[in-house]
């Protein structure tokens, strides 16, 4: 079963993640979201195109938008092992560009950012209570990339 | 009952779209989104906070660049008649600015670019089969502006 090891050491795992998404989130449960990977080069979250199809029977862009958002929320989510310790994750702002139409099924791909950019949030946590971190997303439809998002995310005690 | 004025002089009304829209995007449907102004203003679309929450109890950040998102989307389907004349729109870039959490129900309100900048998509569709166009949308709680977008549209033949 794939894992990530968050700041202390707890090991997250791909089923506690979903759950927790769904849960929390419900317009993931109509978007049939799945947390596909997750490791130490990243998190990847899947949707079938059916529930998230548009009048031209491609992929909706509010679902790409959403999922590639969804996608670095998760990644910090898990990085900071935020639902043990409540920080509060949030995107602050994003650029969205659409390159390709979707036609099937798809995912969204963030990169882990690195443990020194993880290691810095921790230290502006520690010293001023917050942090913002910059994370990069692609969307793929198998091996086609169709969309990125450059997101800032802030993060906060 | 609000009516906006087409390109070639139809009638559309905020019943006409808001079917369109949940008959060809399931997933704002499950967003509960509805169609709620639309004249020579511009357009809005409204969403309840429970189908579109998240952990923190706050509007979800993919819900908020949803409703955004397809406001614009909307605003220049309905203008440009898209539905009878087959013209494609969709988004192809955009910027999203989340400046407050948004704690109850919200709306999008995206401006009507002026009738010049919609001669202009007409004029270009009409000499190369396709166009761009800039819009900006606004999200509400109430009165308080909590997010922003500044999108580039597609137009196709």
């Amino acid at each position: 079963m794939s894992k990530i090891v968050c700041g202390d050491k707890k090991q997250v795992t791909i089923d506690e993640l979903e759950s927790y998404i769904h849960r929390e989130i419900p317009l993931t449960r109509a978007m049939h979201v799945r947390v596909t990977g997750l490791d130490e080069a990243g998190l990847t979250l899947a949707a079938p195109l059916e529930p998230n199809i548009n009048d031209k029977g491609t992929a909706f862009a509010g679902s790409i938008a959403t999922l590639l958002t969804l996608s670095g929320w998760a990644l910090l989510h898990t990085l900071l092992d935020a639902e043990r310790t409540g920080l509060r994750v949030a995107v602050t702002d994003s650029r969205l560009t659409y390159t390709r139409p979707v036609a099937g099924d798809f995912r969204a791909v963030c990169a882990h950012p690195g443990m020194d950019a993880i290691d810095s949030t921790q230290h502006a946590l520690t010293a001023q209570g917050k942090a913002r971190i910059a994370l990069q997303a692609h969307l793929f439809e198998g091996d086609t990339m169709c969309a990125t998002l450059e997101g800032t995310y802030a993060v906060l005690i």
